[in-house]
């Protein structure tokens, strides 16, 4: 049993500011108000205890009000990505069997093709309050949360977020990272993704303050890092990058209290990290996933430097192998163990055992070095395989990430008639860029075979809600003119 | 199920300092290998998975390689009191049906009346090595330590410590006090009272560093709060009193990077943490006993000043609350329900729930304040019923403890023919003091039933191994001339 987590805070910390927005806080008694009110007027709507909810809106102060009144009315949540196409949410809604859809206002035309008995937030809040039953404690395998995953690879799967995966998720995090009474940790990923709910649970569990930005906002972030206003944050690489850029351009650094960003959703350029560690911004690199409940590995500070570009090690409670390895560099799939894995997905799926043997299989090569550091090389699904040799994209985008005049770059494997596969960049140029410099470029770092065979200059990247690449969509545009 | 701590830490941080006792120190990867050179040859004296073995020792280095060996050998560990009798130990030797019972050199003579398989730590180290499997993991309902209740009151009885409890109880804790990459706990416990042994448990789940001493040295703490070597440490009254004079003597306050004061064992005497205020030392008052493996609740520094004698709130993952209380204000026993609380006993009482109703009942009064804040009163079995009033030993000694002549005082019942029982005061003086002027010092601040009919002079006051105050046998004493 676990105390239910709004309740259990309210009591111990009610004055501790929970929630930043904009120029507005609220503490977690405040939040608890907010919350408690939004869920008798759920209840007011025939949203009760065990029911599941879908929830379709922006980032912001209203929707961590919804969610935590979705907790305490004991609802289990099914978070929408608010990107998705109104197909996408129709067949996730659908698949889901959710009750009812709390869309926010101006979101309604999103859920137009749904059957889902549709609530608009503005009428919700317009509802009568009526008294709902508190649970005190919370049971440990109690689906707290439902997510898709993110589509970057195969189909939409429901994953089960349990009570104690996201518990699990947060304590463990919080050995690797430590701490601090005035820690206050920066969103400005979406709510709807594990990163972004992640960081909500941390909140009411360690009794800590959450900054949130409905929008990821580089030069606010620059500022709240130099000023040391926020002391933690989570970043995907091309947000780092931006926020690099800031600090480079007025040549400032992080505050002395800046303690963590922790970098995920794919490896980050070394020539980022090399570029933060000039900006005093101390990068974790981290590894996990939807089905993982966030964090699974985490390269700790005091190893930043030394394992760049790892991963690092598995956090306290968890466990990770390489399926196959009998010797340290081995490469395999990634599989993991611990009490933040995934019990299962609904609708469709919800057959599908997310185990193998107890263990989840994770769809990324990696492999760990003599010291036991994970680096994952590369998604098994983005493997470029030419000729009969693996090519990692990420190697690629690496060794191109630190070329002066680019500013991102997706590497993706085209259909070729001889090698079976060959590399093609798509890249975000900063000016103009000749190919013939660019091949050389390469040529200088990577093996022949792992040069682009084309570069293809372009104003963006396909990425998902956090600025994750869609490698799959890349793909897809290698077969366009 | 959860990691085996030892192999885990020595794998996550390998090269961080796990120990330190006198000028020696050793990383978790040299207590690792410590440890398991003992526990195979442990396993050489047929001691295996499963097993229960006891311990008696003193509170040093060894002695931690020794119960690190016991866990990684899978044995559950009796862990023995060093302070008791001969007879004392027989007893719980005989109550806890060990295999064996490992002496360290120079005790020999303490187990003599005891029956059980007698293994001298000198020949144990001596023995050869016998390969053993390691769990990797560990189930969360294994019993890893065995401690008799103290006996400040009734009949000792063999507590069962699980890796949950102990889990909980580090994490729960954690999100209390915070965690810091640099921090280092100053044990001076006792590591067979839970008060000692949680430190060590705290050390490899945190990757934290013990310094361990094996005997309380108030000047040596004193300078290492001073000079930042130790962040936190865990005392009682006395102790903390001691601490304090020491830097009182020099003028010297705590080190900005000293943290926590963790005051347990019961209640600090107010003018004891106006004086720790003064040194900059944050005194965090905490409540916990065996059978909760510690802490259980803890007042946050935040609310050191504003609630100054309260034992604070529960841990997030705890639930406290009074026996039959309706108001805030209302006094009764103080009953505790969580993950961190004993499922059961060993022995002659293994037969006995320690729950009622699923909530511990702890012989102690307490009560919360309108802001739900817990204040312990008085352990029940101490208290003074006079002429039909409640009195509270401990709110007696708060007052005399104030009296600049007085360095120790010890309050409990004495039998009287018309009141049934009248407090009784036993005081270590620094000089001479008249038993008037403590009288009416009594009576200026104490309602008049509540001020000692007797004050008895004493070089010093009956305390176990963790300088807790036994009142049971001041007790004792009131019957003596």
């Amino acid at each position: 049993m676990i105390p239910n987590w709004l309740l259990q805070r309210a009591y111990l910390t009610p004055h501790k500011i929970a929630l930043s927005f904009g120029d507005e806080k609220w503490t977690f008694v405040q939040l608890k108000d907010r919350a408690l009110t939004l869920a008798r007027k759920l209840s007011a709507n025939d949203l009760n205890e065990g029911d599941r909810i879908a929830l379709l809106g922006p980032s912001n102060a209203e929707m961590v009000f919804v969610i935590h009144a979705c907790m305490l009315a004991g609802l289990e949540i099914v978070m929408l990505n608010s990107r998705l196409t109104e197909k996408e949410i129709a067949w996730q809604l659908d698949d889901s069997g959710a009750s009812a859809v709390l869309v926010f206002d101006g979101l309604e035309n999103n859920v137009a093709q749904s059957n889902v008995q549709t609530l608009l937030f503005s009428k919700v809040k317009e509802s009568a309050e009526e008294p709902i039953e508190l649970q005190e404690q919370w049971e440990s395998d109690r689906t707290l949360t439902i997510m898709y995953t993110s589509g970057t690879t195969g189909f939409p799967k429901g994953v089960r977020q349990t009570v104690g995966n996201h518990v699990s998720s947060a304590l463990s995090s919080v050995l690797n990272l430590g701490l601090a009474e005035d820690d206050v940790w920066l969103c400005a990923m979406p709510l709807f993704h594990i990163s972004g709910f992640s960081i909500l649970a941390r909140s009411v569990l360690y009794g800590m303050e959450v900054r949130l930005y409905e929008k990821f906002d580089a030069i606010q972030a620059a500022k709240e890092i130099q000023t040391g206003t926020v002391t933690r944050m989570s970043v995907v690489a091309l947000t780092l990058d931006k926020i690099l850029r800031e600090l480079e351009k007025k040549d400032a650094v992080a505050h002395l209290s800046f303690k963590t960003m922790l970098a995920g959703g794919g490896p980050v350029p070394v020539d980022y990290l090399d570029r933060a560690q000039n900006r005093k911004i101390p990068v974790l690199q981290t590894y996990g996933m939807t089905e993982t409940s966030s964090q699974t590995a985490t390269l700790a500070a005091s190893d930043a430097i030394r394992k760049i570009g790892s991963a690092g090690k598995p956090l306290f409670f968890n466990q990770i192998k390489i399926k196959d390895a009998n010797n340290a560099g081995d490469k395999g799939e990634v599989l993991i163990r611990g009490p933040h894995v995934t019990p299962g997905y609904i609708g469709r799926f919800i057959e599908l055992d997310p185990l193998e043997d107890g263990w989840l299989p994770t769809g990324d090569i990696g492999y760990f070095d003599e010291e036991g550091y994970l680096y994952i090389v590369d998604r098994r699904a983005d493997l470029i395989i030419s000729g009969g040799e693996n090519i990692y994209p990420a190697e690629i985008e690496n060794v191109l990430a630190a070329h002066p005049g680019i500013l991102e770059v997706g590497v993706c494997g085209q259909e070729h008639a001889e090698w079976g596969s060959v590399p093609i960049a798509f890249i975000v140029a900063s000016g103009s860029l000749e190919v013939d410099e660019l091949t050389a470029f390469c040529e200088e770092r990577l093996a022949r075979y792992k040069v682009p065979k084309v570069f293809r200059f372009v104003d963006q990247l396909p990425r998902n809600a956090s600025n994750k690449l869609l490698r799959r969509e890349l793909k897809e545009w290698t077969g366009l003119k």
